[in-house]
C-alpha cells in the first residue's frame, strides 16, 4: 500500500518480476484486497504464486516510525514483516515509509546475531561499476559500534551479491587524514583499522565518484542527504542539459544525433535500474524501494530480495561478526 | 602560500583581480618573498598597490587546525590574519588548509558579537540562480544555537550580497515534516519558527537543486559532505557523459554540434565562477579557496572578498542577531 503511487506501480511491478523470475515460488500482496485485486485486473493477470493478505492500515509519510508500527498493528508493513517472521515469506519489500519498515523490521524480526543496529545499504553506481553506501538512513544516531558493524555487513553484501573479491572499505570524514573528522569518526577508524577489513581509511565526498571505494560507510543521517542529494543533482544537471539543448536548432541536431549517449547516462544514475536497498542487520530479508519506485523499479527490488536470499547474505552477516568478535578477542589481551 | 598549487596559481589570481578591479587599494601577497617575487616575474607584473608579507611557516595538509595555528606563528595564514587584525586588510583569502583558515581566524579576529561559531557559507548553483549553504564545513561538532546563527548569517550574506529580498531558509533533516530528523535538528526546527526569518521547514537532499530555497542549514559535517558530492558528481556525470559522447563518429558530430550547451552547463556547475566562500561570523572578512584553484578562481575569491566588505555584510549580521535577541526577550515571558 506504501509508496508514492500506492498499489498501482507495486501490483504492476509484482506481475513484472512473476513473468521473468520463475523461481519465485509465492508472492504476498498485502494490503486492501479491492484495491490490489482492481490493480490486477487492470493488467488482465492472474497467477497462482499470487496470495492477497488482508490489512486494514497504512502507515502515512507524516507517521512517526516506531510509534505507528506499535499502534497500527494491522498496517500492510507490520502484516508483511509477519510474514517473515513466521517463516511464510523469505523477504519483504516495501516502498512506503522508510522509517517504519525499519522499526517493523528491528522489533518484530530482531537483529542478528552481533549486530546492534540495521542499516540500509544503498547501491551507487561509478563510470565503470557500483558502490555500496551504508547507512542510507535506517540509523540517525549512530554508535562507533554500529558504523563498525556497516562496514562488515557492507563488505558482506558486496562480496556476496555485487560479487567485489576483496571489496575496498572507506569512512565518510572531512579529509583523508586520520586526524580529520568528529570525536566519532576518529574512533570508528581506529576500529576499523583493526579489523581484517579492506579499510583504505577516510573519504571525502569528493571520492565517491571520482576515485571510488567498494564500501562507503557512515551514519544514517549523512547517508540518506548523501543519497539524496546525488539523486537531486543528476537530476538536475540533465535537466539543465535538457533545456540547453533545446535552445537552439543547431544544438537540437547536435542532442538528436548524440541521443544514445544520454540515454546511457541516464541508466547509469537511474535508481530505477538498482530496484531496492536491502536493510542489513535484521533477522530477514527486507529491501527498501524508493517512494516513487516505478513497476520496473519495484521489479528489480524483488530481483534484490531473491538475490539475497539465494546468496545468503544473512548466514554470511552471522558468520563474519562471529569471526571479527574471534579476533578481536585474541587481539585484547595483548592490548591491555 | 596555501592550495594544492602553491604561490603559482595565488599569484596569477592576484595579478588578474589587480587588473580588473581598479578599487583594490592594496594587496598583500603574505608568504615566502622569492617564491612570490619570482612568480611576478614570470607575469612581469608590477603594481604599487601589491605589498609582499614576509612569513617562513606553512600549515600542512596534515596538521591539526587548532595546533598548527598555535604552534606555527610564522606561517601565512598566520600572518594574513594578522594583517586583518591590525586593520592593514579589510578581508584575508585563503586556498590552504580550511580548519587552520577558521582557527586562525577564530583565536585572532574573534567572533562578531551574537555569534558562537563561525560558518562557511558555500554558494551553490541551481537551475536559474545560486543558493548559500551554511555551514559548508568549519564547525563540525555545531549545537542548535549554532545552526540557528548559522540560518541569520546565511540569510543577511543572501540578501546584501546576492541581493535576495527575502530569502527562503531550509533545513537539511531526513523528510519534510518536522517530527523527522535528529533530536539536535529537531530542536533546531523548533528554533527557526519562532524567528522572524523566512523559514520554509525541513528540506532533503533531493530538494537541494529541485525545489531550491535560498538558504540552506545544515551542520559542518554534513555541509562539507554535500559540497563535496556535489562536486564529485557533476564532475563524474560529464566525465561519463564525454566518454559515451567519444564512443562513435555519430555521437562525436552530435556533441560537436551541441558544444555549446555542454559548456554553458559545465560553466555553471564550475565551482571557479563562485571563486571562494565567506567565513561568516567572524570579526573580519575572511573567503575561504577551494584547495584546487585555479586564478580565475582566486581572482572570483578576491571579488567575492570585496563585495563582501562592500555591502557591510558583518554590520548587517551583528544587527540581525541583536534583532532576534530583542524578539526573543519579548517572547521569553509569553512562553514561561
Amino acid at each position: 500500500m506504501g509508496g508514492d503511487f500506492g498499489p498501482s506501480h507495486l501490483v504492476a511491478g509484482a506481475i513484472m518480476a512473476l513473468k521473468e523470475y520463475p523461481h519465485i515460488e509465492k508472492l504476498f500482496l498485502v494490503g486492501d484486497p479491492p484495491q490490489i485485486e482492481a490493480e490486477l485486473k487492470k493488467h488482465n493477470f492472474t497467477d497462482a504464486r499470487i496470495d492477497i493478505v488482508h490489512s486494514t492500515q497504512v502507515v502515512d509519510m507524516s507517521d512517526k516510525a516506531w510509534s505507528a508500527v506499535r499502534r497500527k498493528k494491522d498496517s500492510s508493513i507490520s502484516r508483511a514483516v509477519d510474514l517473515v517472521k513466521r517463516g511464510d515469506a523469505d523477504a519483504v519489500v516495501s516502498a512506503g515509509h522508510t522509517g517504519a519498515a525499519v522499526a517493523a523490521c528491528t522489533i518484530k524480526l530482531r537483529t542478528l546475531e552481533g549486530v546492534d543496529r540495521p542499516g540500509i545499504a544503498a547501491v551507487l553506481p561509478t563510470e565503470t561499476n557500483v558502490f555500496v553506501l551504508i547507512d542510507a538512513g535506517a540509523n540517525i544516531d549512530a554508535r562507533p559500534e554500529h558504523l563498525l558493524q556497516y562496514a562488515i555487513m557492507g563488505s558482506v553484501y558486496s562480496r556476496h551479491v555485487l560479487h567485489y573479491k576483496n571489496p575496498t572499505v572507506g569512512l565518510i570524514s572531512l579529509g583523508d587524514e586520520d586526524v580529520k573528522g568528529t570525536e566519532k569518526t576518529k574512533e570508528v577508524f581506529q576500529m576499523l583499522k583493526r579489523t581484517s577489513l579492506n579499510f583504505v581509511g577516510n573519504i571525502e565526498g569528493r571520492h565517491l565518484f571520482e576515485d571510488p571505494v567498494e564500501v562507503v560507510v557512515c551514519d544514517g543521517f549523512v547517508g540518506n542527504v548523501i543519497l539524496k542529494t546525488c539523486e537531486s543533482i543528476a537530476v538536475a544537471i540533465f535537466t539543465w542539459l535538457k533545456h540547453e539543448l533545446m535552445r537552439s536548432a543547431k544544438r537540437k541536431i547536435g542532442a538528436f544525433l548524440a541521443k544514445n549517449a544520454f540515454l546511457e547516462i541516464k541508466d547509469k544514475t537511474n535508481y530505477e535500474e538498482y530496484g531496492g536497498s536491502p536493510l542489513l542487520g535484521v533477522n530477514g530479508i527486507c529491501i527498501i524501494a524508493h517512494g516513487a519506485s516505478t513497476p520496473l523499479a519495484i521489479k528489480n527490488a524483488l530481483r534484490v530480495a531473491a538475490e539475497s536470499i539465494e546468496q545468503q547474505v544473512n548466514p554470511h552477516i552471522v558468520e563474519e561478526i562471529r569471526r571479527y568478535h574471534e579476533k578481536a578477542a585474541t587481539l585484547e589481551p595483548a592490548l591491555t
